[in-house]
């Protein structure tokens, strides 16, 4: 292919996820270059054609067609809005917002400027995630009933550096997208939370949750269990599960190769420890395919709608573990 | 062994549990000796020494010294009264009762006549379920932080025969006992249930419940998630889970063999069609374990205390289930 | 059923595995009497009705209808034609003897009598075992092109103690049985055999062979490959292997439960550590099979042309081992 | 990086594997460049800068410090002789030649030339054969006792297309090297081979050979197993298993994703179709590595000598299947 072919892309936040996504586009993308990277303290060493320290020098950049915001979630609403307003596709990390008005703003923004708006559900790119979903769509699992999604980091979180509700809005807001997207057309109606600080309890009074699960009840008449927490002693386990009227699909799993052992401590095998290493060809597959949607001009696999929805069921979440009662899940 | 040492048994009720019963006592069961079958309508062919048509024929039977109860649940907590004053240990299925009123009448009876009163939860003596409790007395798992414990039945029930509240009394009630046996030494403390006629919708208004999801708090921060269903299209499905402070332990396969065949329809692994096959062993073992109780009058691994406390938990899903809020546990 | 029906049952030789039998006999097999246990030093303490130092007590027993071989191999083919020609119906543990005019004599003894010869092949009565051969009976694997079946013992054997070829004629002669069972129709034509003293390499100048790697060719063109050594880390580890023109199935596996642990150390499986944990259940099960057999004259599932198939590839193995050179197996 | 710093790659031979390399360079390896594609008749779209119908072209080529030799396997040994006169480092697909002569000739002007030359045995590279190795090196595994390797091909072939030999020259010599890769140090010293037609019998007569089992003997003692076919209803099975003193690793697994799926029909994984399905990202993985020994200078993992030494095994292997006895291997 030729050079002049290929998509301009910025990354706007040099932390971990950001210098995945700036390595993934300079090296691992073969139809995207990697022209800038948008940083106040860092990410100079990155290999892009250019450093900014400030977005707004993004924006004016003719070179760069797409943004990838990987900057930290408080911000990401105004990014969307002004990259769309500056005409580059984006996407966005999760969470795309932290209010529902702020992501109707976003996909509003997005939609006026004609441009690509793609969300950070990397699960949905996962191979088993989708092969899963491929055989909801030939109709071999029928009508889901029962649903399971969770998430266990592998822990070395800083409490004091946790903003509330950080396990709603940041870690089980993938588990309610893979919920929707295990049950496809159905929409969360109502959401029953418990959060508690059982990693870190004496950060439970200062507000730190560690540790939840939730029930999400869908207008098919499924029901989803989500459930998070920030440390195990064995890596990071992200699985999920639909069990429909036709058949049950079950994904994820933590085995970091195919090689087993047999020894005097019986029947062992190597567990996966980082998300970069579990969903390192998922996190490749989002930004490929949001490179082709950019391209080509194709709506992306996730949307900004998928991002307020799963958005809408994080805050019902959170209101309800803090009040103790099932909350209605806002339209 | 010497003949006259053996355990005389009755079992009342000569249905599908009391049927398999039957025949683990007559030949799976070296100490025991089925004495007699109780049944107002069917059991005379099971190879028992008599045959009875009402349970007051068992009491007065001296060599009788422990009862199997296989009847219907609504009639459990009046035999084991009626068992325990005739002074014959009981076997009893579960639920042992469907009040907690019963349940504490059932015990005090028990303790007042000194029998062994022993509930079905066989899960416990399943060796996987036994492994998982056994690294958690150990402290190997640490302290649970969540739980999981499901049950998918292979269909085949007839809705005009379920009665309401079936699928928490007597198959969720299985996993409530799961969550309590992987969480030792903690007490339920409040119920949050949803439970809907997802397999047979029609029958949703005449009370019909087949699927229901359930979340269980315990006093001890633990979050336990338990969920059933009637219907698979594959078998017979039970497993659970216990994720703790220190390691994760995940117990049930329902695969048939260890045989895996790869063919032009990829791999296959064929699954176990009933509870008879996943859980042959473990119906055989918890009985082993009644009569060693009976013999040397040691207390049994299930108590009624334990079918007491699974059933508060029952209770008070059927109430959330139909009010939509969260219940507190009865202590 | 009636006492009267039941099948009387000695057991010769009370070692380990006689113990095991004898237990099932008077334990586990409901249609069976253990009636006596016959042991020049031991088995006094087995719930026998009697107890014989020696075996032609047994052929004079007239309420013995079958007898289970369990004693030193060297003296199996003497007792299975004893046994016939006191009209006693015979189980014998594997080898059924060393050398093939045994095996015919012992073959022709129980024919003439008309008894029952069953031999103690138990892989061919594991669940996944048999779930293989259903599947080739029902033509799903198609025609068997490699096969594979090994062996692989926990340990602990005192190599001052294991006569010469003892892993061809005891342990590989179970992989020979299952690569015939596996293989259902064709007959070994040609053997190719390694054998070394890899555990106890000082010992190999006396003889001893614990580890060994086998090659047989059938007349289907099929090939199979069998391998054994006395000791492993990690339990006993029994697996097979069938890849056929239509699909391939994998049999064995040393996992000790479905529990799986997930902790510091990765994702762990217990392994089972004896045969008698990995095949207790394939044990019982033949011996049901053959009291059976007995009760009713059917052929048994593994006969003594079995037994000789077995060792004439045992003798061509430890032929070929010894000289280097590919050796025919006698028809 | 700079884009000076890149390594200008050619490759020689635009089929299957071809393609795939050249892919690899182009898109998948950030310090390379695609510099020309040579094959007589295609490989003009594969996006080099240049395109080459003779191989003499990229020896004159100033812009390629490196070759890929995807070209038939006759013409491997005078393609590495004649890049290593021109002072390209090398990576040779096996096998890398069809004669020792021919290897010890190839070694030699890489040595001579001071390039690297590298061979295509990328299972070595596959994550999980990696791992066992990583075990053995750590001691952990203890000595080889027993190993197997197998290679299982989807079918697709034409008998008439396949020359004598062929699945021990260019499908068997994967696993004698994976046999020599996990029994580190140790030599092979002797071969017996079974080869037969059972895929496609007809063609017995005119050669063909589409199934074979192989056994090897080792210096240490240790016996491998090698097995193949071309032909499987289920898809592309390449497993391997190393049995030391200390444990066993077992690798390969050739389900598609970590998705199962539960039916009617039980449950059933999907399984991989093709080699490169199964090993593309060990053909990444090898010529990532190629191309870091060729920047370095370091030696690389898979050397001319290791191909050597796996042709010895695979020309011993054809000579024991044509004459039915053991060879020995030359060393």
């Amino acid at each position: 292919m030729e050079r002049s072919s290929e998509i301009g892309v910025a990354v706007i936040g040099a932390g971990r996820m950001g210098l995945f996504h700036a390595e993934t586009v300079s090296r691992r993308l073969p139809g995207a270059r990697l022209v800038a990277v948008a940083d106040p303290v860092g990410g100079e060493d990155l290999g892009a054609d250019r450093h900014y320290t400030d977005a707004d020098q993004v924006w004016a950049d003719s070179e760069v067609d797409a943004v990838v915001i990987a900057a930290p979630a408080r911000l990401h609403a105004d990014l969307v809005v002004a990259a769309a307003r500056a005409g580059k596709s984006v996407f966005c990390e999760k969470p795309m917002s932290l209010t529902l008005d702020d992501a109707d703003r976003a996909v509003a923004a997005a939609q006026v400027a004609g441009v690509v708006l793609q969300v950070g559900f990397q699960r949905r790119f996962a191979a088993d995630w989708a092969a899963a979903r491929a055989l909801l769509d030939a109709g071999q699992i029928g009508t889901p009933r029962l649903l399971r999604s969770l998430t266990r980091d592998p822990g070395g979180f800083d409490p004091a550096r946790v903003p509330p509700n950080t396990i709603f809005f940041e870690t089980l807001i993938h588990d309610f997208d893979v919920l929707r997207f295990l049950n496809p057309g159905a929409a969360a109606v109502e959401v029953y939370a418990v959060a508690e600080a059982l990693v870190e309890p004496q950060w439970r009074d200062r507000g730190l949750r560690d540790t939840a699960a939730v029930m999400v009840k869908f207008d098919n008449g499924a029901t989803g269990f989500a459930e998070a927490c920030f440390q195990t002693t064995y890596g990071h386990d992200v699985r999920a599960e639909v069990f429909g009227s036709a058949g049950t699909a079950t994904v994820g799993d933590a085995r970091r190769t195919a090689m087993t052992f047999s020894g005097s401590g019986g029947r062992t095998i190597a567990t996966v420890q980082s998300d970069q290493e579990l969903f390192g060809a998922a996190y490749v597959a989002e930004l490929t395919a949001f490179i082709e949607a950019v391209r080509t001009g194709t709506p992306p696999l996730v949307t900004g709608h998928d991002a307020r929805e799963a958005l809408a069921i994080a805050l019902a979440a959170a209101e309800s573990a803090a009040c103790g009662q099932p909350v209605r899940v806002t339209a």
